[in-house]
C-alpha cells in the first residue's frame, strides 16, 4: 500500500523542479497552448471551473455534469477525532486545488489535473463517523439507515459508509485522476468501501441545465426545485447547530432498471407509467416540459389522463405536505453483463438525492412509491446509503469553515 | 429474454404515431429545439455526425471520441452463416442509422438516438465466425491468437470471440444506448461474451486531434500514423482476395496498470522509463511532441539520453522493418478497486490497434517489449483477442459491400 507520506517525499525530490512550473491553473497553460482564442475557451469545457468555496458545498446545486465518481470509505481502525480531522484539513485543500485545476501538494501528476471541465468534489459523514469520532451526542436524529421497504432488495455491498466523496467532471480523465487522488491522499486515514460511477448526457456548455435523460429515456429531474428560494427550501439546513447549517443530507439509492422488460412497452404504456411524454417530458396534461400537470383532467371516457398510480403522481407532495420536494441529481450506470442473470444489460441509476431531513422528505415520498407506482414493475432498489453534507467552506472567511466539517470536528 | 421479433411487434402498434415523427436526423431536432445559432452548433458536439458508409469503416482512422464500448460476441449454437449473413445486414442498418442520429427500424428510443455526437459502430470478425460460417478455408493466416509471451497474464475472461463491436460515442448516454440497441438487435443470433468500457479526454471539437493522456499521465499515441499515406500503409489491407481488401485487423489487448506502485517514482524516473517528457510528450531529446527523437544521443556521461529499454526505443520498429508499425487507438479504464487486490485502483488501458497483418507488426513490436521494456514493472497483459475488421460498406455503390463482410460471406 502506497501513503500519502510516500508521495510527499517522491514531491520534495522535484520540489524545485518541472512539476511545480506545471502548476499554473488550467485556464491559463491551456489556452496558452492550444493557442485558442477568448472566445472560444468560453465553450471550452476542459478549462472551466466551478468555484469550490463558498456558503454551501459545489456538487449539490450545481447544474450536473457528464460523469461522476461516488466513492464511499470506511474509516480505519484507529483513527480518531484527531485522525478524521487531518483528513478532513488535507482532503478540504487537495479537493480545492484539484477543482481549481491546480496539482494538489505532493502530487507529481500537474498534466492530469489542468483541465478541471467543472470538476466539483463534495465530501459526506456516515452515521458512524459521529461514534470515531466521540461525538455520537451531536448525531442528528435524521442520521440513520431509510427504513426497509417491502420492494427494497438492498446488497450491503452498497450499504451505509462512514464517509463518502461525490466527484463529478465534464471529463472523464479529470474524473477518474481526481477520484484516485482522493483515495490515495486518503489512503493512512481511509479505504473504499464501495465505488459508484455514473454518467449523463454531455450537453456540454450549450445545454447545461437542459434536464438529462435515463436509460428508460425519461427525462428525470424535470421537477426539481431550480431557483435558490426553491433550492434553499428542499435542500439547504437552515435549523439546528451551528456547523450543520448551510448543509444538506445526501441519501443515495442504487435503482437497478430493468431494460429488457422496460423496452417491450409500446410508447403509450410507458409514458402512462410516468405520467409524462417521453418526447418533450411535458406532464400527459400538457404541451411544455415545465407546465403544471392537472391531474383532475379525464379523458372521454371520464378517467384520469394522468393515472393516479404513474410514478408523477405518486411522487408528488401529498397534500398538506409542501416540504416533500427533493433536489435530484441522479446518474445513469450501464456495467457489463451479470454473467448470473439473464438480462441483456446490467444498468440503471446512481439516484443521488438532497434535502435537509429525509425523515421528512426522502422517505415519505418513497414509502409512497414503494407502496405503490406503476415503475415498480422495471426498476428495484438495491442499495442505499446516508450522509450528512457539511456546510462550504471559505478559509479567508473566519463565518465559515475552513474544512470540510470543521465547526461539527471542533465543537 | 426479448428478441428483436418482440421489439418490431411493439414498433408496429405505434408505427403511424409519434415514434416515427420523432425520427427526424438530429442535427436538425436539435438545433430547432435549442434555438442555438448555426455558429454555436458548429461546436455542438451533440449533433456532430461521423459518415458511417465509406471505403473503410468508420472508427478505425476516425480521430478519438470520449467513450468507448467493446462489445465481444459469441454465436449462439444452430446460428450458420445464413443467419450471420442476416444479423450482418440488421446491424449494418441499424448502425448506419445510429450513426446518423436517426432511429433503427424497431426502435421505441428516438429521443435517446438524436445526438450521435460522434458516434461510431465498428464490426470485426474472430477466427470461430469462418468455422461456423463454413468458410475455413477462407481464414487469413493472420487470424488466429497472438502467440503467448512470457510476462502476459491472459484470462480468457477477455479472450477471443466470434464477433466483436467497438461503439464509440462524445455523449455517455448515446454511447450506453448505441451499444443497447446493438445487443439487442442481434440478441437471437449472439450473446455478450465480454464488454470492455473506456474513456479518453473529452477534448472536444477544439482539439479534437490532440494526444490522449493515460492514467500513467503519458500522452498515448504520439508516433501513430497519421496522413492518409501512413494509415494506408500501417492500417489498411491492400493485397488478398476482395472480400479483405481495405479492411484492417484489430488487436485487443487489456493492460493493467499498477498506479499505485507507478506514483511512487519521481517524475524524471517515469520519463525515462518511456523516453519521452510528461509534460509536452517530446522525447528526451528534443522539445516538442513530434520532435523526431534521437537515439545516438549521449549526457554529459556518455550516456544514453534515451535509455535504449525504454518503451519508445523497445516499440520503435526494426532495423529494416519499416512495416512495424500499427495504429494505435487504445482508450483508457477505471473501474472499482478488485477486493482481494491490495492495489488501491483497479485501471488500465483496452489498447485497441489496427494493422495489416498482426504477425509482422503487433506481435515483433509486443515481442521486443515483453523481453525488455522499462514500463513492464507497471503494466500486465491481462486479455487478448484479434479480428478481421470487414471493408467499408456502401449500398449505393455497387462496387462496395451492402453490409459489413457481405464479400466474404457471399463468396
Amino acid at each position: 500500500m502506497v501513503t500519502r507520506r510516500g508521495f510527499l517525499t517522491g514531491a520534495g525530490v522535484i520540489a524545485g523542479g518541472s512539476a511545480l512550473a506545471a502548476c499554473a491553473p488550467a485556464a491559463q497553460t491551456t489556452g496558452a497552448a492550444d493557442g485558442t482564442s477568448t472566445s472560444i475557451d468560453q465553450v471550452n469545457l476542459a478549462v472551466q471551473t466551478v468555484p469550490f468555496d463558498g456558503r454551501h458545498q459545489a456538487g449539490i446545486a450545481t447544474p450536473h455534469q457528464a460523469g461522476l465518481n461516488l466513492v464511499a470509505f470506511t474509516i480505519r481502525p484507529g483513527v480518531d477525532r484527531d485522525g478524521i480531522t487531518r483528513l478532513m484539513r488535507l482532503w478540504t485543500e487537495d479537493a480545492r486545488r484539484l477543482c481549481a485545476g491546480q496539482t494538489p501538494l505532493g502530487s507529481l501528476e500537474p498534466e492530469l489535473t489542468v483541465n478541471p471541465a467543472n470538476l466539483t468534489i463534495t465530501c459526506g459523514f456516515g452515521s458512524r463517523l459521529f461514534d470515531i469520532a466521540g461525538i455520537a451526542d451531536q448525531r442528528p436524529d435524521w442520521l440513520h439507515p431509510i427504513p426497509a421497504f417491502q420492494r427494497d432488495q438492498l446488497d450491503d455491498k452498497w450499504g451505509e459508509a462512514d464517509l463518502v466523496l461525490q466527484v463529478c467532471s465534464d471529463d472523464p480523465v479529470t474524473l477518474s485522476h481526481a477520484t484516485r487522488h482522493m483515495i490515495r491522499a486518503g489512503v493512512d486515514y481511509v479505504g473504499t468501501r464501495w465505488f459508484q460511477s455514473g454518467f449523463l448526457n454531455a450537453n456540454g456548455v450549450l445545454d447545461k441545465k437542459a434536464t438529462p435523460r435515463n436509460l428508460f429515456g425519461q427525462k428525470d429531474g424535470t421537477v426539481n426545485p431550480r431557483t435558490d428560494e426553491e433550492i434553499q427550501q428542499a435542500a439547504w439546513i437552515e435549523e439546528g447547530p451551528d456547523w450543520a447549517i448551510d448543509g444538506s443530507v445526501m441519501v443515495v439509492r442504487r435503482i437497478a432498471m430493468n431494460l429488457d422488460t422496460w423496452e417491450i412497452l409500446d410508447r403509450t404504456s410507458r409514458e402512462v407509467s410516468v405520467g409524462r411524454t417521453l418526447d418533450t417530458g411535458a406532464p400527459l396534461t400538457g404541451t411544455d416540459e415545465f407546465d403544471d400537470p392537472d391531474y383532475t383532467a379525464t379523458d372521454s371516457y371520464g378517467l384520469p389522463v394522468i393515472d393516479p398510480v404513474s410514478h408523477m403522481a405518486r411522487s408528488k407532495p401529498a397534500e398538506g405536505h409542501p416540504e416533500q420536494v427533493i433536489l435530484r441529481r441522479p446518474y445513469n450506470y450501464d456495467l457489463e453483463p451479470d454473467p448470473t442473470s439473464e438480462e441483456l444489460s446490467n444498468a440503471g441509476l446512481v439516484f443521488i438525492c438532497f434535502q435537509k431531513n429525509p425523515d421528512l422528505q426522502f422517505t415519505p415520498i418513497q414509502q409512497r412509491l414503494d407502496e405503490a407506482d406503476r415503475l415498480n414493475q422495471w426498476i428495484t432498489h438495491i442499495g442505499s446509503a446516508v450522509f450528512f453534507m457539511p456546510p462550504g467552506t471559505d478559509p479567508d472567511d473566519p463565518g465559515k469553515d475552513e474544512f470540510w466539517g470543521a465547526g461539527l470536528l471542533q465543537a
